[in-house]
């Protein structure tokens, strides 16, 4: 597993989709540890980051690679559909490698498989990573996450594309604020993007699945306080429950934060598949994990961006607490103060 | 996919294991499709198959592939730990080859890297077949298993080891004896070993697992009244559930039948998670599976080999049917009748 150096000067590239549809150029820029010195867009190349949305720091945009600064590391920021590589960014790449920056994606298509790429690599001495292939050294979960000191968060989901990962980043953000040395443990391409290292369990062997959970937690673990693990997918989606399952018995989590959508009623490209009411998944997570190490839903987190009105808004997360039987918030809105009060309140 | 000839002649390599430690031969000769012409085992050549075990049948055992009759096809009938390639079989794969068989294992071993066997197959126009490789074209699930048209029921546990993939073997026998058009789902190696066809789910990347239940119903769902899909690990259990998880969403099945062995108190190699109480097993399964599709514990079969008199092997399966609430079997001590009727009593 590769545990990115922090303190790495990053450049980000999202050509032409920035900031809406470059979700990893966004997550790196909001949550990363490293340093953005630069995104790199031909479209709004000139501007800061901070032009296109208030959340995002006031990092140049500029043109080309050739035009950034300084850096150690260039970050493919955007995936198109498909995952395939642009060819348009090619000559970026290229001055990245030769101006000795490491470069780091999340495609389908391989980097460290370009033949250009691997040989101006080679010659420059420089690391071309693929985030989306898993170590090759994963095996079975031995069940012994428990043993980390640390406490243990695991968001998860009543669906996909709720906003797991921006729940576990934001919290682990808050709690930090509060002097508590908190840990993000991504398990998804984004993620692992944003945090510089972690295994995409999606991508993993599923035999493996819940091993390589527990890899990630085992490596961090006793360095810090309190891991907030990504969750993904939900534990009744048709196609991506194995994913959600193997994250939960593998992190055997000391607690959850249960992400949802305002509005939400089906499964998401599942239209027929209709979610189950909130109080039903809190008992199947909780019944699901306690056999392996018991756990609680303490908290709630909902996503209300389909809400205009903010009083609508809070009315919304209220209910959804009401329905919970536990604090929630929309964190991006609001705040995750009621959630981390849950999580880490008396520390 | 692979779907095998019906009516191969098969030669099955079992050096040094048989019958015991080769639980693929004994698989393939006591339910596949196709007919097994010889075993290959040095140590018990010149024996019958049915000298060591009264429930397999008068196949020839003989000490070479050179000593055996003709075949269309060896089969590697042994995994040695690790899975390894052992160097003594080469001259039996060898003269396989000549012979123009072709050659199926499923060792972490892959027969179709090895240079010599690469080159002879070449030249003799036959096909090393892996099965522990999944199909490299798999995707994720789309949720319509439940489209097929034949009732699926899915063998589920409370643990690994329990005797899933024999019950789903067992049941299917014993639905053809009654008439019924019925089929195996392999989702395991040893499985797809004895159908000749199927998905290693647990090799399969874990966003594909129920994609790829879901692609084998679909090939085969049409063509036969009862699918029989083998399950796999528990849906508790701190490695495996990922795998779990997956087929029961991706099978989308009509009726569960809950697998268990007598006197397991705590998960396999996993001694200090002990397992729930068979209730709340038929209430996990059931309510994890119901927002996919509603489905119902129907029987149970319970594995109580590790109980010498029949007296008390008899109670054992009364009280897991008690426990149950459902109709229970040893299938392989007493037959699958009590469950057949659960199943498909009515037809």
């Amino acid at each position: 597993m590769d545990t990115a150096d922090r303190g790495e000067r990053i450049v980000v590239l999202a050509h032409g989709q920035f900031p809406e549809r470059a979700k990893t150029a966004v997550g790196v820029l909001k949550y990363a540890d490293s340093e953005v010195v630069a995104v790199v867009d031909r479209d709004t190349a000139g501007t800061v980051a901070a032009d296109h949305r208030a959340d995002l720091p006031a990092v140049p945009i500029v043109e080309s690679m050739a035009a950034a600064p300084d850096a150690d590391q260039l970050l493919i920021g955007v995936a198109p559909i498909g995952g395939g590589f642009d060819e348009s960014w090619r000559p970026d790449v290229r001055t990245a490698i030769e101006r000795e920056c490491d470069v780091v994606a999340g495609l389908h298509y391989v980097l460290s498989e370009d033949e250009e790429f691997v040989a101006l690599a080679d010659e420059h001495g420089v690391e071309l990573r693929d985030v989306r292939t898993p170590d090759p050294d994963l095996g079975v979960a031995e069940g012994r996450s428990a043993e980390v000191d640390a406490d243990v968060l695991l968001t998860v989901g009543t669906d996909c594309s709720v906003g797991k990962m921006t729940v576990a980043l934001e919290l682990v953000a808050a709690a930090r604020d509060r002097g508590v040395d908190a840990c993000f443990v991504p398990t998804g391409q984004t993620g692992i993007m944003i945090a510089g290292w972690g295994n995409p369990i999606d991508r993993v062997v599923a035999d493996f699945a819940a091993g390589a959970v527990e890899e990630m937690l085992r490596e961090v673990g006793d360095d810090h306080d309190l891991l907030v693990v990504e969750g993904q997918g939900s534990i009744v989606h048709p196609a991506y429950s194995a994913v959600t399952c193997g994250i939960l018995h593998g992190a055997m989590p000391d607690a959850l934060v249960l992400c949802h959508a305002a509005g939400r009623a089906a499964v998401h490209g599942y239209e027929s598949v209709s979610l189950p009411p909130v109080a039903a998944y809190v008992d199947l997570y909780e019944s699901l994990a306690a056999p392996v190490h018991e756990t609680e839903v303490v908290a709630g987190a909902l996503n209300t961006g389909g809400i205009d009105a903010e009083g609508e808004a809070r009315a919304a997360v209220a209910d959804y607490a009401d329905a919970l039987g536990a604090p929630a918030a929309d964190v991006v809105r609001f705040g995750a103060d009621a959630i981390v009060d849950a999580v880490v309140g008396g520390e």
